[in-house]
């Protein structure tokens, strides 16, 4: 693995201070190491969703999937995957019931839970950063906005539901450069699925998210939209499905890995 | 879809062909277009393979998977996973039993088999000779060779098995064009997992692969390895899975989607 030693330690440290309750959105946090979605689901469901990533690979990309009844991964020494994200959303026949900061009395009551882990956009920030283009949600210090599309993603079994994608407004001059770095980075939703015009997507009001927060797009930039990793709740919420536990929007799994690791 | 309308009529006719009993390896045929690995499991393995795969992801890039009961996939309409691949293989408790060229009698005994469609290295085979490097087992018109390696892949459930990797000669001043050209087909597996001396896969000798024709190799050049869509074969033989039927090595399935489908 490429990463450096102190880049382990800050991945660490963020995983230590959640486990305590520290409730934070994780973009920016740990620069560098790869950040993960997390969804949950009863074993009948596996099945399904395991299937439901493979026809959406862009919106769910797979990075690990942890067996019913284990909550470690490879992808992080150490960690457990029901108390190192910061905050989790608990949901019931496809309605959001509660958010917590701790989840392990769920995975006590529902022992044989399925956990997948699924790539997110954060990981192509730091470079798209480094090539000195403003990720404008970093900079005002807040969540990244992501909308519900209309568009609707390839049904598997009991799962369907529509796309969520994340935004990100970018000077026009700088686009191509974005689209080709993000690109490099296609199991962690790579190119965007859709430049400019929001209404292409059937979202009516940039300023009004479905999750996160919206951001200033300012003259001369465009937005750009992304497959997001909360697309798996959009698919819990459309399908109702009976219970489930998922990492909150922006509130991410933090891994041992380097970005550069899903770079091609 | 990029693809040309002469492309598309090619790999039908190739499908067609094979539907009426054609027997060859398909390295070459319909160029430009996308072939596939195929391997259908009893449904009670369905859910392991899977896994299987996403832990193995150089080896078995998913492109489909088609559910218990069905024949049909939206790569290639109008196809017949059952009778359009021009040589299958039978496999009963792990040990290769027949060798067909039509399997639809075998899913009419079987009808809850579950199929999967792995990508193939020669989706790339087109953008490496038009950047001249020469495909040897095309030029030779032979079928590419393929080696058991000793390099285990990560198990999932009841199945576990040893890394298989295709092999092609390379001119030493083009391994690197041909590692940048194959790295931008990640989902069909992409860049080689080993470049040199095949005692590092534990491969003793490249005059008899395991599975294919030796091909020669040529004062100047090295061999250049990449993970197989064959790995789940081995998987099937090492694991005693009770029934299977996978394509014949080197005999693929052809799809309607181009290659460039693929490219990063």
């Amino acid at each position: 693995m490429p990463e450096t030693h102190p880049q382990i330690s800050a991945a660490r440290a963020a995983r230590a201070s959640y486990r305590q309750g520290t409730v934070m959105p994780t973009a920016g946090v740990a620069p560098g190491m790869t950040q993960a979605n997390m969804i949950a689901l009863p074993p009948d469901y596996a099945w399904d969703f395991l299937l439901y990533a493979q026809r959406n690979p862009k919106a769910c990309p797979v990075l690990d999937v942890i067996e019913s009844g284990r909550t470690e991964t490879p992808l992080a020494a150490g960690a457990d995957i029901s108390r190192d994200i910061p905050l989790y959303r608990v949901w019931r026949n496809g309605r959001l019931t509660e958010e917590i900061t701790d989840a392990s009395a769920l995975w006590q009551q529902h022992p044989d839970l399925v956990t997948f882990l699924i790539g997110c956009s954060f990981t192509f920030e730091t470079p798209l950063a480094e090539a000195g283009i403003d990720i404008r949600h970093i900079s005002a210090g807040c969540n990244v906005p992501m909308y519900l599309t209309r568009r609707e993603c390839r049904p598997a079994g009991k799962l369907r539901g529509r796309l969520v994608v994340s935004m990100r407004p970018i000077p026009a001059d700088r686009v191509a450069d974005a689209v080709a770095i993000s690109g490099r980075y296609p199991s962690v939703h790579g190119a965007p699925v859709h430049i400019g015009d929001p209404a292409g997507l059937g979202i009516t009001d940039l300023r009004h998210p479905d999750f996160g927060d919206a951001v200033e797009i300012r003259p001369g930039e465009i937005p750009v939209f992304r497959a997001c990793g909360v697309t798996p709740q959009a698919a819990v919420m459309a399908s109702q499905v009976p219970f489930a536990v998922s990492h909150a929007p922006g509130h991410m799994f933090i891994t041992d890995f380097a970005d550069s690791t899903f770079h091609i």
